[in-house]
């Protein structure tokens, strides 16, 4: 099998650097779109420098980070350096450097070419919906290339140098590193930004969102970039690169042949190319809809993705008809959890309405009407989570020991398969809301504007539906993440003499006591992010109001007064990095503290019990955040009183709270999970050794 | 040992009647305190009539309800009746009738009482605080007394006249379904009328809380009654026998002597009694105020207990200290939940005036920030007691096997020993809650209403710290239920020749599949709760509209016309009842699908993650509740702003959010989790026969 295998890192690269040229092109193609309007290009330039300003500086602080954290690997895992095994923590040490610096690569270019789309969106607008909408997608679409490409590439990289499947929990490491800088870095950035604008612009001083004359308007616009390109982007990379990980660590530790590794290569690879056809394939089609071509393209690539399985499961020797079975339940019920959520949160659906009707009543029944619907809206998603893993254990349990968990983790892998395209899915959406802006700045008419209008609705829709999609993958991820830990704590184990673990057994009160902690983790890191986001739009709302008293003539908006742009995203930059810190530690540190106390045993209950917590968290935040943001649009369509009637204001409200839920803290608890349940990992052979009561 | 066990049952009666004895001396006490007022009279005339429709209608349809799980359980449990063991079906159907009807009764006369005392309550506050304060408390008392007293009684005679511990659980699955009634259909009526009163009230008419001219307010009043005194002591009193019968299912199944069946009944004995001392000792110092009075009270019975248990632990043969211990830790532990509680809800803390600081910059900040303080309030009390547990369990496992689970159960039962004291503290609560609007109906002066506010006030600190204690404590029990469960199951595994659990392992993926599945029916339970409120309220306040345009001279106040209160009352009860029935059976239905689909093993799951997110939940509602609550309070006081600024209404709009939160949603969560937990071990040996992938 061997040979087979050697095929498949061959394959691997050769399909990566294919996404790669892909995306050159892309990216290439929306350069060439026309752009002119000098209002535009100076916005639009403004936006690229302030995404510049907070890549550069979260990067410059990343990169400190990492070195520490890099330090440490290679002094002291996976044993400590002087233990003789000098190379493996070397490998750690590189192949986590590799992740973080694939991801922040992928992020930066993302950014790059959604800075260059947003304004050729614009403009196409006034062409027609179908150009507009290509710019857009094809704009993200380069991000959606470039992650699967880079994730693809690194795994089998970091595999075919080192040959040792943990070696890759610190390239995954490396991703998690990443993904929490620029996911819940940039969440904070974004909602920080969104709301100062909202609560000067709007609410204050009741000048239209996007109005020029706030100073907070291209920092709200920067935010969208940094935390729905490149935060997404860097999330589902961090949640791919896991899937395959430990997909991988779990292969590595099944009954000696190659098949099964070579098998996570090849959903791999038939995952991006699938996502290629997809990706080439869309556009919006004769009676089409933003919102149908978006969702077609997915179901597509799905459907491509299925095919293309099934024919390497009947002609490659040695794959297996159970575990393709385990990878089409995984993608199928991510695509089920998607469609579930956007029942929730699609304002054509009746929960929307609901809301929106409730709002009539004052802004306390938004909010408990957002927060039961979002609670009963978790439940889809986590019983499809429940059954997908049941029954991808239960397809591969009778392949032999090993094989059940191995189901579950190529359920996470099949579900994550068409990745590339739910986040160009996902970055078309800021691209096209910052062309409504620009299309406002630049004065490109009404009928433009409704056009990008409507290119953002589908955005918004489809957004919801990736959301859920994402928290789901990253749910089934850490669960083999969780099988990953075992098998890690096992090897150590089983190296210093000590009787192995056959599970976590919940009578156990270590484990007990783990979940238990591991549970009120997301609630805490949730918690820290949302406050972080109101200290921070604190510090930029009193700049705001500086800037409008000190500079004469922005209020009434004179021409040629200017607002000082960067100082909002300064504030926005600086106060989200230093409100997300002390958030992840808590949670790094718990999962230290929990080790110590309580050893592997406990640590694999409070690697659960931040599952399970996380799961339910992170889909009632997103969908009711959802919720909210539509049911505020439909008041705005006109229904329930429209725009000024006491229901939008209540709806307002119930958009300003689902803001920070939705795009700060709710994604963020995924990438949360990934970290802690890497550093239990990684930690592993410690716990394994030293405990008080483990 | 024999002759201890019977010495025990003894005493346990004879305590038992010992409080019911006393509880009449204090309702005979509160009785004679003088009441004059005709307004007074009159008014708290309607809320007894009031409090007596709801509950009169309550306990027919549960009756209904009771005859029907009684009639199930006489034919199927525990095991079918024609399988020849029909006495233990007999003793479990009737077991489960007198656990309803206990608990009925101590809820019925504790709110007779409380609406006795609430009117005397407030012409004593025209003597002075502490005469006053001595009326509320004792009206209180007599609800704790009663609840621990019955518990006690009920416990002891169900195990003498049956001699099997496991009939209790049909005892405590009694108690429960009355807890599910009154606290989560209480928590319904209270909110549904409080939310109306305030929105057609305040908000709508501009006038005060508690105006007779409301058509709600009497609704409200008895609400208060309703909700949290019968709905607490119910709620209570369900764990209290849960716990105790959880501890005693497990001490039956150890080693055979009666040494621990004793000290169960000895623990629930020297309980009673402290508390009996503790509240004959309750009164305001010197210097004192009710906050104090209500808390050293506390502090005294706690004191008391420990030393009562040491003195028998270290004369009686066969109690062991590490049980002690065990107790001893489940005790303070508690203490230490209900001061963490404290010091997220109070308003002398700086939490509460960082919410209050955040409602100046509007609603959407008041809600994120009690939303985010809310979660992180959850850390301690999670935390708490997962080290209780984690300890009690570490404390007494060298024991031998079996101990250890039967010290966490120790833990539950210490926890709850002072629970007469901790009722008689919440039930103090609404009792001074209506005196204060009585004070105002009946025109006793300013001052009197003054004190009245400050007895009130007293009322609301503590009844955060009793509610944060009341879920930690159910937090322990239901820990205890699920080895009761574990019991249960292998008897039925024993019975039928199957292989015996050793216990629930998360990496089973029938477990892992339960987990998911429990986690998220709080969640959906909460939401259907609060989504019931919400409908309710929707109807009561077309009704108060129609009364105010319909009824002549009723909005002016003229003279001689008054609301029609009872149509309210009448929307509250009928509504309450129609909006809990389906959540309890959601709960209920999930819990036979789970065992259905995963057996015994995906139940064990399912209970693990229902108590886990079920804790979350619940700590997470009920402290932001009582912060917003508070927050409300702390910028009425003149802070902020103080009253009429945009400050206070925000901060009243955060109060209406968290109502159904705190009084509806929260506190029933317990509720559910035991109901779920005691369905599961009844139905244990159906789902140890039968399932589909288990």
């Amino acid at each position: 099998m061997e040979q087979y295998l050697t095929l498949f890192y061959g394959l691997s690269f050769l399909i990566a650097i294919l996404a790669f040229a892909y995306a050159a092109y892309l990216y290439l193609w929306v350069k060439r779109q026309p752009i002119s309007n000098k209002k535009i290009i100076e916005v639009a330039g403004l936006i690229k420098d302030g995404a510049n300003t907070f890549m550069t500086r979260e990067y410059k602080i990343l990169a400190v980070f990492a070195a520490i954290i890099a330090a440490l690997i290679l002094l002291f895992l996976p044993s400590p350096i002087w233990s003789g095994e000098a190379m493996k923590n070397i490998g750690m040490a590189v192949s986590y450097i590799a992740g973080t610096v694939l991801s922040a690569i992928a992020g930066k270019i993302g950014i790059l070419v959604a800075s260059l789309s947003n304004g050729r969106a614009a403009e196409g607008a006034q062409k027609g919906i179908k150009p507009a909408f290509l710019i857009g997608f094809r704009g993200g679409a380069v991000m959606g290339l470039l992650v699967v490409g880079c994730s693809l590439f690194g795994v089998a990289a970091v595999l075919w140098v080192f040959g040792d499947a943990s070696i890759l929990l610190g390239f995954s490491f490396g991703a998690s590193s990443l993904a929490l800088f620029a996911k819940a870095g940039g969440g904070i950035f974004t909602k920080t930004a969104d709301v100062s604008a909202d609560l000067t612009g709007k609410v204050e001083l009741g000048i239209p969102e996007d109005d020029p004359r706030n100073p907070a308007v291209i920092a709200d616009n920067v935010g969208d970039n940094v935390g729905d390109v490149a935060g997404m982007g860097a999330d589902l990379f961090d949640s791919n690169v896991a899937a395959m990980a430990s997909a991988l660590v779990i292969a590595q530790s099944l009954s000696g042949d190659f098949a099964n590794i070579s098998m996570v290569f090849c959903y791999g690879i038939l995952g991006l190319l699938s996502s290629i056809l997809g990706i080439a394939t869309a556009r919006i089609s004769k009676k089409g809809t933003p919102t149908k071509a978006l969702n077609s393209s997915t179901y597509v690539t799905t459907a491509i993705f299925m095919i293309l399985t099934a024919l390497a499961t009947a002609f490659i020797p040695g794959f297996s008809w159970r575990i393709w079975g385990a990878a089409t339940v995984g993608l199928l019920v991510g695509v089920i959890i998607g469609i579930t959520t956007d029942y929730f949160t699609d304002d054509s659906k009746p929960i929307v309405k609901k809301a929106a009707r409730a709002s009539a009543s004052g802004p306390a029944f938004t909010i408990l009407s957002g927060v039961s619907y979002g609670f009963i809206s978790a439940m889809p998603a986590m019983v499809g989570i429940a059954i997908s893993a049941l029954a991808a254990y239960k397809i591969c349990e009778p392949m032999g020991a090993g094989y059940a968990i191995f189901g579950i983790s190529m359920a996470a892998v099949g579900m994550l398969s068409i990745v590339g395209m739910i986040i160009s899915n996902d970055a078309y959406g800021p691209i096209v809301d910052n062309a409504r802006g620009l299309a406002e700045m630049g004065g490109l008419g009404e009928e433009t504007i409704q056009i990008a209008d409507e290119l953002d609705s589908a955005g918004n829709t489809v957004k919801a539906v990736t959301k859920g999609f994402s928290i789901s993958a990253a749910g089934l991820t850490v669960i083999s993440l969780l099988g990953a830990f075992m098998s890690e704590v096992n090897d150590a184990l089983a190296a210093s003499g000590q009787e192995l673990l056959t599970g976590f057994d919940i009578m156990d009160p270590t484990v007990f006591f783990g979940i238990l902690v591991g549970a009120v983790i997301p609630a805490v890191f949730s918690a820290m992010l949302i406050l972080g986001v109101d200290k921070n739009a604190q510090r930029m709302v009193k700049e705001i109001h500086r800037q409008f008293n000190e500079i004469k003539g922005l209020r009434e908006g004179e021409e040629g007064v200017q607002p000082e742009y960067d100082k909002c995203i300064d504030i926005a930059t600086t106060g989200s990095l230093r409100e997300l810190i002390p958030a992840g530690m808590v949670s790094i540190l718990a999962t230290i503290f929990v080790g110590i106390i309580g050893g592997a045993k406990a640590v694999g209950g409070f690697l659960l019990g931040n599952i399970v917590s996380g799961l339910l968290l992170a889909l009632f935040m997103s969908n009711a955040g959802g919720l909210w943001d539509n049911s505020k649009k439909y008041v705005e369509a006109g229904n329930e009183g429209g725009k000024g009637s006491n229901a939008h204001k209540a709806a307002v409200i119930g958009d300003t709270v689902g803001d920070p839920f939705k795009d700060t803290a709710g994604p963020s608890i995924n990438t949360q999970i990934t970290v802690v349940s890497l550093v239990a990992s990684l930690l592993s052979a410690v716990f394994a050794a030293f405990s008080i009561f483990g």
